[in-house]
């Protein structure tokens, strides 16, 4: 098998940090740029102790744009959110295949990122070729397409759990309720008081209620899958004192009587051709310890049928499935892989 | 001001170790007896080092029931629920005054007894004696009753946080849906794998979903505070990688319209007297932090209009208000005290 | 009792923090004044919820420090070091009793400041002035100065634990090793990404060896025991994933042979009338758990014959006997007030 | 390649677990049996959700031992100390390569059983037939013996860090001082209340000092490293709030003067053909997060000259390097594969 030439742009964060650790694994693949104001010159191997094959190459700036883009075939863009706008336009305008980490390319509508974000979109026109890349409900379109706007860590956990039943027409697209529990490592590598481990350790902390960044996200894909013009949840993500992972809740209404045989056999239905999504049977509830360093997702299906509600558990790795991970199995699509390669199932 | 003469039946759980720490602060117990199987003989310094005043008492065990009630005019009950069911009786019945902050008397129906925890309760008469003692709903009855059932940790949390808007009728009791985070010391010092070092650190585990033993408590006491017959909650409880306290959420239905304002003003007002809740103003969320080793209640109101639905944060210390500290409150009423007596508000 | 007017200056750090949860507990203290820039006018209540009395106490800036030293007899400085070192001179010169938690004033060598913390004192002259205050060795010091430099607390454990030994001249004070454990509100609340949740959780950092500043103060301090000149020690803290907590192990040669039972008789004698100070018996060993949210010191002393060592372990918390729980300790001294006052011994 | 077909005795604890992580990444090996009693039945899938490949197959328990032998190649016993010494015979005289991960034959001297394990040695006689199987410093017994005994995990890091000094004898074997934090997965799957998240949260607590099994085996090998008859070292273990990990102080008196730089450059030298063995350059000390989940250790050297001293810092995973990971190193020694089959170096 040959290999691919690829670059990271914005490889200092934490997705960064574990996208280089999987890239390290993965036999397709031949690291030839890493890019890091902060780690300017410095190898791999002295910032990541342990990181393995790499560890010599260097950390550059991206003064060296033009000069690189040649050696490349794929970029991954790990930065924060509005950063990448220029560097994804720059590459896909390159023919380069162009794996996105941020939000930058997720939202169809430009008007959300003034809502939400607070920019105006400098690439606009580019949010039509962006697929939004989640694999197992898009796997067509990510294998054709060069701009890869990867799903943010929660509405992964949400969609995932929910599009078996979404389709079907059993839940109430209007109706969903999400409390959601995440580690710290969600937030970035960000100076903020609140994020210090003073802070964070023995506390539990609701923030960004109600209109957290990934409540638009969630929403147009929801009422994608429902084929409906318009969807509002409520979310409500709570800081936990853990370094990684997502577990969350997901509460709807039935539109219709179904039990709980029948919803484990439309999940199981749904996915049975995807190799990281598990369904946990009768009644057995995820635990956050079932992902954490994988690119799975767990989730299990509860029908409250005296209340006519569906509940849903979900637990991923906000860095595996939730970033890095699932960067990597869209990685696969794209090439035409095994969606699993580099990655444990 | 006199002292009373108190006795502690199990003092060697976590609620019992934390009722002692707030006893030794308070200026109008004098602790005459504590028993322990594991610890008899031993001084409570000994097995708690830094305990303070009181160093030098040693456990006892319940050999001695007979010739030691009468050195006591109050006992607290911590023991395992169903272990303490007779005790409460042998001191009842000698007029001494019972808090108990077990399950045992929480309940009205002995039928809930065999259903939940699988006993048949030997003294189901005295659960009509019994007053469920939480002191901002109950007063009056706690001032006058000589046994006190103390709530459970997450019927105060959610009771206190939903009752303004119960009594006042603005939520449908049958809508409400919780979701719980906990710390280890909620589910006491027991001896189960689950409940390792290993096997919680980094970890987030949902548990006894659907059917918790406080599902009865809450939905008894819902159904009693909008004077129903019978209301149904959902509830899911989940263990968080810490060891004390509890953050809920709490989503409800509203019967009709209300503003932000109007809910905010009816949490003020129906607690404008109780000097442990604290309602947060303004969209401002409670922390778990906000709580810890004290007996305040901290909780937040969110109106979300467009959907209906009142959504509530509310956190307390599980072995604070949600045990120890509550008991002590309890206490202090029974005893004609301020309520706050030995407690920071 | 009359109460006492006392202002913190620099209010909004961890060892302030902890200095108003403390004296909200104390009966002899009316608190008048805190400072912070980042929380000015903004209610103790709001900053620190729950903290109970004094809670509508605003914070205020330091312009208004002239208008209001007429109004304080006592005055906490709990600023970063080298930033209160003109507060300190501006109080003591008004004839107010100054405790000052930073290291500002506990070094008697000029020199030390510019070697270990950069910068010139401005007040070397207050040098000698200032007291080392450290209550269970210089407690008459410490009722007649009105200038008095808090220990810090890595040191306070260290000298507390040799003092009877070094006394007797049973340890070589020149082969002194310590191994230090600290939680991280030891580090300040400081916008590190080092101190990041990311960071420490799941993680242990040795840092700042072989030069930490606590250093220059052990070996100072050290070195008055033993009446000598000069004393080497070897010191290496390690930050461990906690939020409060010193644990630490100090090993030294001894000068003569001493049975296990002398040791400890002598600590015991040492401290008979040290309250805060705790010698664990017969090989029974601290836990952090022993002394977290106290104003005790806990330590064992292991004799190792054949190796003519002694071991001992010590434990405090950082925010108590190492900072604010001390502090208010000193304060009971200077005040002619019982030591423990406020304080559970 | 070829596969080896691999059984492993006792797959319920911590370290039979991480093994059967890394046996899934490794491509030379087929895992043909699996044993626990506890899980008996149950496929290894429904026990470690996530596990990826062999997830199907199931634990048995070891009463088909005879019928299953002879379609193994090589077994790892995982079992408690004491629990496997009859079943290393048995695989032993069937010809099999048999690894074991627990203390049984890493003692040369039965009485040392006696002593420290409170057992008589059922198969003294094999403890001669036993390697010490460090990888680092036997490779060739390794790579011939069918009985390879792994290292306990505080002896690995101890052992690997002093080795370069010890050998060039520039280190007194006799002053040797460790002071070592560890996770709690090191203490096992134990039901110990001591164990408890409740308990070991917030919390740093010494054990089994002066008297850990792991002293008579590091006291053993050191003494074979310097070829000498008997040393005694002094070890103070203390249990961290984390679940994996050990970092651990070394402290050794300098027989003769060395710098700095020479110190560095022995250990580079003597561990330059060692691909897990990591010197950390120029005062830079290892954190814990450099090694969790690998195979590797990391330390540091630090010359005290001033002192005579020499202090080590050292970091392995206590899983990795510690126990599971140095078994597939060794496995993969012995059967002449590259020393990083499967692992990341």
């Amino acid at each position: 098998m040959s290999s691919i030439r690829v670059g990271i742009v914005g490889a200092s964060g934490y997705s960064g940090e574990e996208l280089i650790r999987l890239l390290v694994r993965h036999p397709g693949v031949d690291l030839r740029w890493i890019t890091s104001r902060q780690y300017k010159d410095r190898t791999l191997q002295s910032v990541y102790p342990g990181i393995g094959r790499f560890g010599e190459l260097e950390f550059d700036d991206l003064e060296s744009l033009e000069k690189k883009e040649n050696q490349l075939e794929l970029v991954f863009l790990a930065l924060p959110h509005g950063a990448g706008m220029d560097y994804a336009h720059f590459f896909y305008n390159r023919g380069k295949v162009v794996i996105d980490l941020s939000a930058d390319f997720r939202l169809e509508n430009p008007l959300d990122y003034e809502l939400y974000y607070k920019l105006s979109h400098p690439h606009a026109d580019l949010l039509k070729k962006a697929v939004y890349a989640l694999p197992e409900i898009y796997p067509d379109q990510i294998a054709h397409s060069n701009l890869l706007a990867m799903p943010g860590c929660y509405p992964t956990a949400v969609l995932l759990s929910l599009a078996p039943f979404l389709k079907k027409g059993w839940i109430d697209p209007h109706s969903i309720e999400i409390v959601a529990l995440s580690g710290s490592t969600g937030a970035g590598k960000t100076l903020d008081t609140k994020l210090l481990f003073s802070e964070l350790a023995d506390n539990l902390r609701p923030y960004s209620f109600p209109s957290h960044r990934h409540i638009p996200e969630m929403e147009q894909q929801i009422a994608k899958l429902v084929k409906t013009d318009s969807v509002k949840v409520i979310f409500l993500p709570i800081l936990a004192p853990l370094r990684r992972g997502i577990l969350l809740t997901v509460i709807g209404s039935l539109s219709q009587p179904i039990s709980q045989a029948e919803a484990e056999e439309q999940a199981q239905e749904f996915y049975k051709e995807a190799p990281f999504v598990k369904i946990l049977p009768g009644g057995i509830m995820p635990e956050l310890r079932y992902v954490l360093y994988s690119n799975n997702l767990y989730f299990s299906i509860h029908v409250l049928e005296e209340k006519k509600k569906l509940l849903i558990l979900a637990a991923i790795d906000n860095l595996g499935k939730g970033a890095a991970g699932q960067a990597i199995q869209v990685m696969n699509i794209r090439l035409g892989w095994a969606q699993t390669l580099g990655l444990i199932p």
